[in-house]
């Protein structure tokens, strides 16, 4: 009776990007078909951070996990990430934890495929220009759902305050797409987001950084970065030109959601939601109706989408031999 | 960047009672002077079982974690434990997952440790006989924790419906207590509680199965089994008699322990609760008053006990150099 143990590393070397797009779509088609248990986070609040816990069940599909992920905005000064993630894989059937996995690149990579799976189904087929308004981590993963669900991008703009993450992305981006579109390290955000056909932000703002006037008809945006009551990236007047407000979870959206500042101002209501993109997953709603409209998705980052992560990461560690196993669990203590 | 991993078989090895003894009846006092933070359990509900997860933080102590525990009562027949739990133990000044540990051994360790807190504030001094109803591996760690608190113990009873608990009990009876008192396997459970000083109860009943005529004034209950709506063991004429009923935590006492039954029935009322175990621990109510007073503990068992039995695990585990540390979390990922 032995559970897989698997770092970040490990997981890093597993998970496909494409693989992953698919598992989290999965993911939310099954919470817009109602077959998900997902109670809300539960948060614990430290003096320099926060803890959240986050449970689920993908009933149909058998997958249930525990996700406990901190946020600590200082971490940074002691050479440590913000963000640290393990997860507790559950099988369902017997309640034994089949698995712990280091989370981070696991919230990376299905925050990642959120975006390429809101781009697939609100961005034009064509387009040609992406913005990312943010240039670390998020972005990357961000770039790599963008990369395999839109064959047509041919450039990509990137902006952040900070020199030295722009140059970790480009350097990035070079590796693993410079032989397919063009890179420009825009001077500003405008700079970045004139024009762009998709924009997408992964910034912990809470004020406006992408402002309405810079904005065509026609644009989706990714809105990654609000994940707590405050944050916003986005000008309320391009959230009340959206034709389409696509969320994760309503609840968790309303709450914390790139749509939470404008709603506690009451420039928005819950009504304005057009639907959660599961629901257009499953075709219950449309997606993007046509070439002018702009839309907008924001993520607050679900359960189900770790749950379905993770579970692909076990799966292929099983299958290729990789991971540690181990006696957490003692055969002895037959309660 | 490395994290503990501690197995079931680890801890079992670092955990004396007598330190868990004092690591939770500090758990219990921080509560009582309102420095923890204790969110409710979220469950998840599986065909065949549940998951229970349970986070804290306890601020003054420097102690977080989040133990996360199945209850699935076929496993049995698969071969496999009802109950199985991991536990993650947090450093809130960085939220890093500092150790993953198996939790079954801490949960039985913390559960035996809060009934030998209510006995040595609840019992008289000098309880001669102690029946315990049920004879599993919670059986043992409350016997373990009443050995350790009551030195006034002359005759321990058991009396379980499997004869093969019984037989496991007694031969963990005789290697460990053998020389200290005698030890006697009662025919029924009324056998086992007649005149006896400490009644303890550590079985999944639905319905009573200790009676109110059986019991003699002055006697104290540790009602350790009942931890869901619906589970009950003890007559409620008892609860009616005792003078003092004492619960862990009031919300899940009424939701879940032993006086949930009877509330549900109208037979008591939340008020009926006397106080919560920490409140006696800090000095803020008083303990048993006279010789002749019944007095009823009720656990259904707290994430700040975990919390603090899991942390002293962890700090003899690096001080005897014991466990496997691993690289769950990526340095490269500095979100």
């Amino acid at each position: 009776m032995k559970s897989l143990l698997l770092t970040d590393e490990c997981v890093i070397d597993l998970l496909k990007i494409d693989e992953v797009i698919n598992a989290v779509e999965s993911a939310f088609r099954e919470k817009a078909l109602g077959r998900v248990q997902m109670p809300c986070k539960v948060y614990l609040f430290y003096d320099s951070g926060d803890l959240r816990v986050m449970p689920c069940y993908l009933g149909s599909l058998g997958v249930s996990s525990v996700k406990v992920v901190n946020s600590h905005p200082r971490n940074r000064e002691k050479g440590l990430p913000t963000v640290m993630a393990t997860i507790i894989l559950i099988d369902p059937e017997t309640g034994f934890p089949k698995a712990i996995m280091g989370g981070t690149w696991i919230t990376a990579m299905r925050t990642g495929a959120a975006g390429a799976i809101a781009a697939k189904y609100l961005a034009r087929k064509d387009s040609r220009v992406a913005a990312l308004i943010g240039a670390g981590m998020q972005a990357r993963t961000q770039l790599m759902g963008l990369m395999q669900v839109m064959d047509s991008l041919q450039e990509i703009r990137v902006y952040d305050i900070s020199p030295k993450a722009e140059k970790g992305f480009l350097k990035f981006f070079e590796e693993n797409y410079g032989d397919r579109c063009e890179v420009i390290v825009a001077g500003s955000a405008r700079e970045a987001v004139m024009d762009a056909d998709i924009v997408v932000t992964t910034t912990p703002s809470r004020k406006p950084i992408v402002m309405d006037d810079w904005i065509g008809d026609g644009t989706h945006f990714n809105c990654m970065g609000a994940d707590a009551p405050g944050k916003q990236e986005l000008d309320p007047r391009i959230l009340k030109r959206a034709s389409k407000i696509v969320v994760d979870d309503v609840e968790q959206a309303v709450h914390g959601g790139e749509i939470n500042v404008p709603i506690s101002m009451g420039l928005m209501r819950r009504e304005d939601i057009y639907a959660e993109i599961g629901e257009i997953v499953a075709g219950l709603k449309k997606g993007r109706e046509s070439d002018d409209e702009i839309t907008v998705f924001t993520s607050t980052g679900l359960a189900i989408q770790d749950a379905a992560a993770a579970s692909l990461a076990y799966e292929k560690a099983v299958e290729k031999g990789l991971g540690l196993y181990i006696d957490l669990i003692s055969e002895q203590l037959k309660g």
